[in-house]
């Protein structure tokens, strides 16, 4: 029975791992569980997965939740009940769920005891990932991506000998405006940018997957979990998101993970390995590589993405080859961008250039999380600054 | 230091086993070699190779290579000649690159040592296959494909749970006949079968693609080598051959090996296994999944065979849910029905049709060596008889 607590389970990272588990209710137990603002989700979690400890963003719900809870469950709240969650609950392997920085004392604070993280927080991985897998390897904790892209290349990685790598490849779906010239693209609206065409996502997610800056920040992610250096890390373009990754290898022979889109599939991977979940062995073939029911044939299709039109993956790229905090910058600066964007302040056009003014502003070589902390305060202030400075000149 | 005995040297998989050898100086040595009928190229190997022991088809060439080659190389002949290359000369490694029967008892005999055996050679993994893995367990020796389409299943299997294959999935080039319906199929000349879509190979192995009988072997291999049944292996044509396989897990994950076609990459890895051999790191992702030279995109596609349009797929199905002799039967009679209609005895249509009857008449149930041989001969037999009353029926 592998003992899993979970950050940020009220998430749909969280909820989808609890779908996992409760499907598999011979193998996994939900020992830990920290939810946000959703407080009667969390309740209701916490009734049919019975875990250890339970705790809630906010110290004033600790008093509805220990009400509705039975007496042996141990409420908490905040920064130390992210904390308890971690590395009080018993748990074998940490579900780090949570958006942002708002974990990352947790998830280190777990590393350090060797319990095994599945990282599902981006943040975590694009501006600590360095320090993360430092400290992971310094206290032998395993780090599983459940990204479905990292996910793709740690599946095709199992087995083989990490020396071997010429390239890793992420693949994109290439966002709503792959079909667009650089010129129709100066006039994406915020209605364009959200029509996406194979994943339904929150709008942050649809934005960056329109500027292929959801897979810059992947690029970077790959790099420091895979520690294989920008030059050797590629994306292709795939619009029908089937095959998430592909490694190359020096022998010239190719490995690609192809999965339907169902964040249950690398959730559940993640949770399993080095074991797979067991489920149907009777499979039509053609279907589980993207072949529509009944039909009698399929095909994956790849393309070369285009830097001039996608200058946010430039800039992704750039960021992981200095280092520091300019990951960090990046991210951060992307989140105040995208959502100036969609609150009419600037066009799409100009999401790259309030990132790359903020990400140099902000990027520093020292890497300590309290370096990062700075950078994404920094950056996040330049970002503004520069959306303010932009609609004080265009309007 | 790897050292390895080729059984077969001076055949196509021979030669390219010693390519790899000659560009990795440093991993691989040749410390046997057994060859045909062609004197002359085995001395020519002998001398840039210098193994320790050469074994050459006939006792009459003995003395030839005894005079050229140095007195340190034992130089031996016949059966007992690729016995003493496979347990004698020190080998880590046996390919096994022989045609038909001819090396079963040397291959046996070397896995009897614990020595690894690398299989290019068809027969053994269809007739004798699980005669092979089961002493290849008792003695602790591994079994590697050769055959690009194992290989890549092979490689999708490395580090993963094998009792979580859903499927197996080998692709197919579909043969010259793909487009054609199956009116148009019973006109097939034996010219219009020798034209090959990608790979260039010998006339048996053209026929074979054309019939898909080559997949339907290899279905057979795939069941011997992986311990998978019949039902849990599916084919799908792919006619720009770049993916070699693909496993389905039980999770709904798939993994597909890719790679160009050259025997090289394959024979390579089995050489290697478990590391891979080093090369070039900087690679078009593009160019490694199939893209053209320049191209911006690529696309691979699949396709399900028509079982009623190539019947020998079915026989092959049927061969293995029969078990005993029936692959080897099945494997005889094709290579007599093969010849048959290369030298415009039967028609092409008529292939399938001697194969059920001589499979028929010469399977049986037990499995030894010796009930091999006998299901091959008498199926050889009968095929021969089919052919003869077709011809006197139909002229």
């Amino acid at each position: 029975m592998k003992k899993i607590a979970i950050l940020g389970s009220t998430g749909s990272i969280g909820r989808q791992t609890l779908d996992v588990i409760r499907a598999h209710p011979d193998r996994f137990e939900a020992v830990g569980l920290a939810g946000g603002g959703r407080v009667a989700e969390l309740v209701e979690q916490a009734r049919t997965f019975r875990p250890r400890i339970v705790s809630v963003r906010d110290a004033e719900a600790v008093s509805e939740l220990r009400a509705a809870l039975e007496p042996e469950v141990r409420v908490v709240s905040g920064n130390d009940g992210l904390l308890a969650v971690a590395t009080e609950s018993g748990a074998d392997l940490l579900m780090a769920a949570t958006d942002g920085a708002v974990a990352f004392d947790a998830v280190f604070a777990a590393v350090e005891r060797g319990i095994t993280i599945a990282v599902a927080n981006k943040e975590l991985i694009v501006a600590a990932g360095e320090l993360l897998l430092a400290a992971a390897r310094r206290h032998g904790a395993a780090i599983l991506p459940v990204d479905s892209e990292h996910s793709a290349l740690f599946q095709c990685l199992v087995g083989e000998p990490h020396e071997r790598i010429a390239k890793l490849v992420l693949t994109a779906s290439g966002g709503p405006f792959w079909e667009r010239d650089a010129e129709a693209m100066r006039n994406v609206t915020v209605a364009d940018a959200l029509r996406h065409p194979t994943w339904r996502m929150g709008v942050k997610n649809t934005i960056d997957s329109a500027t292929l800056m959801n897979k810059g920040l992947e690029v970077i992610e790959a790099s420091r979990l895979f520690g294989i250096p920008a030059e050797r890390i590629d994306v292709l373009v795939h619009r029908t998101s089937i095959a998430h990754g592909l490694v190359i290898f020096t022998d010239g022979s190719v490995k690609a993970q192809l999965a339907p889109p169902d964040m249950r599939l690398p959730i559940g991977y993640a949770l399993a390995y080095p074991d797979r979940l067991p489920g149907v062995l009777e499979v039509d073939p053609l279907a589980a590589i993207g072949g529509l029911p009944g039909a009698s044939s399929t095909a994956l299709g790849f393309e070369r993405p285009d830097a001039e039109r996608f200058p946010c993956l430039r800039l992704a790229y750039e960021a992981l080859r200095r280092g520091g905090t300019a990951p960090a910058a990046l991210s951060a600066a992307n989140e105040i961008a995208v959502r100036s964007f969609v609150e009419g302040e600037i066009p799409f056009v100009a999401i790259p250039a309030v990132i790359e003014a903020a990400m140099d502003h902000a990027a520093g070589h020292e890497l300590t999380l309290n370096a990062v902390r700075e950078a994404d305060r920094r950056a996040r202030e330049r970002a503004e600054l520069e959306v303010r400075s932009w609609t004080a000149t265009h309007t």
